[in-house]
């Protein structure tokens, strides 16, 4: 079948899974925007800025493990350039359409729009090649062989790609005619041969060797959609595990063999102790980065912890390359031998109950573990970057809640788009929860006007705290008249935005948001509770995190 | 004297006449936000997000010349990359302090926060080398000879300059004691030497013979302060002038020798056949771009151009590369001769009266020129991107208004944040006027909420027609779903941002334009006007841009 370059690639993404594609239109990308439109089996997901437009595909590839985004050369793909570079360092498959200038203008000594004044068409394409796996610019000649390239690409490193589309090559017509395979496993190199074999042999001889043994999960399981083969893995060996910050809710903190959070001097010291002293740490693609590891607090053996990665698995200093985790992780699940002995009794602590009557300014005591008992089963909770972020850490989540953050990356305002798009992937029947601070929600706060669009209804908290409180915590008071944000009447921005038959409330006692709480409960509509706590809240919060491990109930 | 690198580095930028320094603070940048915040010569501008503070910084800068931005590593200076790069193709120098992780975690093996969790911390250094005209990581050994060099290249090439700064280095003691001068004019390397006598009897000799010449002024006379070289040019040659669009506004367009747009055939054809016929062209630094040649249907004869470029001049096939545009100039206003017989008897065209009653909706016969009838001496009007740009091309502009837009970069929604920078560079006589699409608006709107804490009083202009409109009219019905953007009650928003006091309107009809806009010429306070135009703005657009020629007054 005859068909332009650009029918090509969006059926080809289609084959993939891709319906929904993020972005913002913009003259090159016309033919993008057209094919698109006129496809029935996609919808455009229209943002109000290409950063927001990539945090919000990036926050449905989340849910969904793909997601697509659609911008313009240069003033686009620059704006969004900070998304994807958050894509690339916290693994979301993101494939980017970019509309480029046609190109009959490239050599043709004239100054096009959306470039510097020069005559490089590809000086962006150049920029940007540190935060995707693959790059192409297409052409009809190899548009086929490109976009299989790219597509492997994405789906091995689970990354983002560029795929620079020419204006005028978009509508080109393609000759060839391929049949494609629907097979995405053809991108993964290994399987379960003898390579694989040899390393769960290995693995199993240690495991079964050590007296006690515990499981560190990781976001590649839930990026790789490998929650299941997990899972078989903990049931049938009985082993416990711990989660990392970054990678808390990736299996149910509910399940029997969840022991609580491990995040160095900052989180449990009885749960901190029990991993450092066990004799094995099977780590399931855990990064070892600056929070995972409590500010380097953590301080593993590294002999005695057993790396399971994307692509490798290392155990002691042998590294066995090119063993992928799925099956890594499928052949253990067979062949761990069940084991009862190695569970340590360890109740998980949590945040306990609220603290404060109903008359009271919102502490912190009273407000993590309030939005903690708010929390239900299988919830979507997307905390921003900054003050919120670390005692929620320690709120027990109910079965199959997932909680999602941003602490490599760890690029603020990106919840509020983030949440839209993790909203648009999720079925209906689980809540998003969206949790940010001020400074953060003003970031990107506009994307809240994309909920009532697709008729999506989000819970959104914002605490309002007079600026970013995490940087006057950390940051001491010689900053501190640069942390001041502007003032905003938050609780009113819903309905300008356009979100008019939203529950919104302004609280500023912890009476007011245990109201606000019981109205969302029962409301059919989006919910957004401003929650002032005031500057003071900033030192509460110091008090709090100091105090953090005694606070644990 | 001793002192700490980022003391030394914000003493050097304030020799340079640096007060004010917008961006986002972040922990990588603590050092130099507190260095900022307790030097009582500087100013703090925070800004909701770091493409926004990039683009106030630009906004600024079209004021003052110069402009500082503080970012983050990673996260803040990519989500700022946009407007650097707006900024390095439209001249405008910004020094860029970017706070970098601790040069102590380089070489350390571990994930720091803002990175893609590699251990390579010069990523995003590398990846923005494009951008910027120059570039370094300062250490306490080089950051003076550094930072004379950065200052050198941005001063020289008129563009962004990146200055890394090592958390841990921000702190450390520099040795040195220097003398430094606060002789700008040292970074421009000729004077008005043999070589530029040589070219100006060169210049003076081609226009002498010519039977008529034409000046085209470009923007390049704004940004390097040339204004009164130029007129003093323009006062003593008699010659005239007509604009192109990016460069509308650098002279005044009540001279007696400003002839109207020269805009290719998008242009007033009595403009274009003149100066296309001249002898002679005086291109004082205009670029040939897509916008300013009326997308390339100027039909100019290069070999009677003379461009008079900013380090360059070329007369016919002969290059002369080393002369700065400032001496040319000012040798140029010193000898050419004064004529008179070339002025040509051109009325200059402008968009004429409103047409339209009282109880009429809002049509662009009637809004275009009801916006130019508002227009003052002195004013600094911001058009962002988008429908508008092109029928305010017309408006003649009062003495000594200015007139601001990216018609090269072409980033939408640059005007909303650019205009708080101008905004803040003004003199308080000066009105600053923004005006801007809906679709360029959501991009940053909430850089509004700025105005208020710097006692500002925009007065902002909103088209409401309910998506990208000049998307619509030139991508045509197949990509219409696309162009559609969130429904906003827009006059809302300024109470909700905290501008509580700003006169704020949606009006519909003509009268109710006319109303506002005569409450604005009263008040006292910043304001706001919604103006509502309905899809079929866009219908009367085409026509509008179709006539355009015929509807010039």
């Amino acid at each position: 079948m005859k068909q332009t370059l650009i029918e090509y690639v969006i059926s080809r993404l289609n084959l993939l899974g891709i319906t929904n594609i993020f972005g913002v239109p913009g003259d090159y990308s016309f033919p993008i925007n057209g094919a698109i439109c006129e496809d029935k089996r996609f919808r455009w997901i229209g943002t109000c800025n290409e950063l927001n437009a990539s945090y919000a595909a990036g926050g449905y590839a989340r849910i969904k493990g793909l997601a697509a985004l659609c911008t313009t050369q240069g003033v686009g793909e620059l704006s969004a350039i900070n998304g994807i570079a958050g894509a690339y360092s916290e693994y979301l498959p993101i494939f980017h359409l970019v509309g480029m200038q046609p190109s009959t203008t490239w050599k043709s000594h004239v100054y096009m729009h959306h470039t510097l004044g020069t005559e490089e068409h590809d000086v962006f394409f150049k920029m940007s090649k540190y935060v995707y796996c693959a790059q192409a610019i297409l052409t009809p000649e190899n548009c086929i062989s490109e976009m299989e390239r790219l597509i492997g690409a994405a789906l091995y490193n689970w990354r983002p790609v560029y795929i620079g589309i020419p204006k005028d090559y978009a509508s080109s017509m393609i000759q060839e005619n391929v049949s494609i395979t629907k097979n995405n496993t053809m991108y993964i190199k290994s399987d379960s041969s003898s390579a694989v074999r040899a390393v769960v042999t290995a693995i199993v001889e240690v495991v079964q060797k050590a007296k006690t043994v515990c499981i560190l999960p990781g976001i590649l399981i839930s990026r790789l959609g490998l929650y299941d083969t997990a899972l078989a893995l903990l049931n049938r060996s009985g082993l416990v595990f711990a989660s990392t910050p970054m990678d808390k809710g990736v299996l149910d903190e509910m399940h029997p063999s969840y022991i609580g959070m491990y995040f160095g001097h900052y989180g449990d010291p009885e749960v901190y102790s029990f991993v450092e002293s066990c004799n094995c740490i099977l780590n399931l693609g855990v990064m070892m980065t600056e929070i995972n590891t409590g500010r380097f607090t953590s301080k593993l053996d590294f002999s005695k912890v057993i790396d399971i990665m994307h692509h490798h698995v290392r155990i002691g200093s042998s590294i066995f390359q090119g063993v992928e985790m799925k099956y890594v992780l499928q052949e253990l699940a067979k062949h761990l031998s069940p084991r009862c002995t190695n569970v340590k009794t360890l109740d998980v602590r949590d945040l306990g109950l609220p603290k404060g009557s109903p008359d009271d300014p919102i502490k912190v005591e009273y407000l993590y573990p309030r939005l903690a008992q708010f929390f239900k089963p299988a919830d979507t909770i997307i905390v921003d970057v900054g003050t919120s972020f670390l005692p929620l850490i320690y709120a027990r989540l109910p079965a199959r809640a997932t909680f999602h953050n941003s602490s490599l990356w760890a690029s603020i305002g990106w919840a509020t788009p983030a949440a839209f798009g993790a909203s648009l992937a999720n079925s209906e029947q689980r809540r998003t929860i969206l949790i940010t601070g001020d400074g953060a929600h003003q970031m990107s706060v506009q994307e809240i006007s994309q909920f009532p669009s697709h008729r999506l209804k989000p819970i959104i908290f914002v605490l309002n705290n007079g600026g970013y409180l995490i940087e006057r915590i950390i940051g001491g008071s010689k900053i501190d008249t640069c942390n001041d944000v502007a003032s905003w009447d938050y609780h009113e921005l819903p309905k300008a935005f356009g979100c008019s038959d939203w529950f919104t409330a302004k609280v500023t006692t912890c009476g007011e948001l245990d109201q606000a709480m019981r109205i969302i409960e029962r409301c059919e509509t989006g919910a957004y509770i401003e929650i002032v706590t005031g500057r003071e809240f900033a030192a509460f919060m110091s008090e709090f995190y100091r105090l953090s491990i005694q606070m644990l109930h």
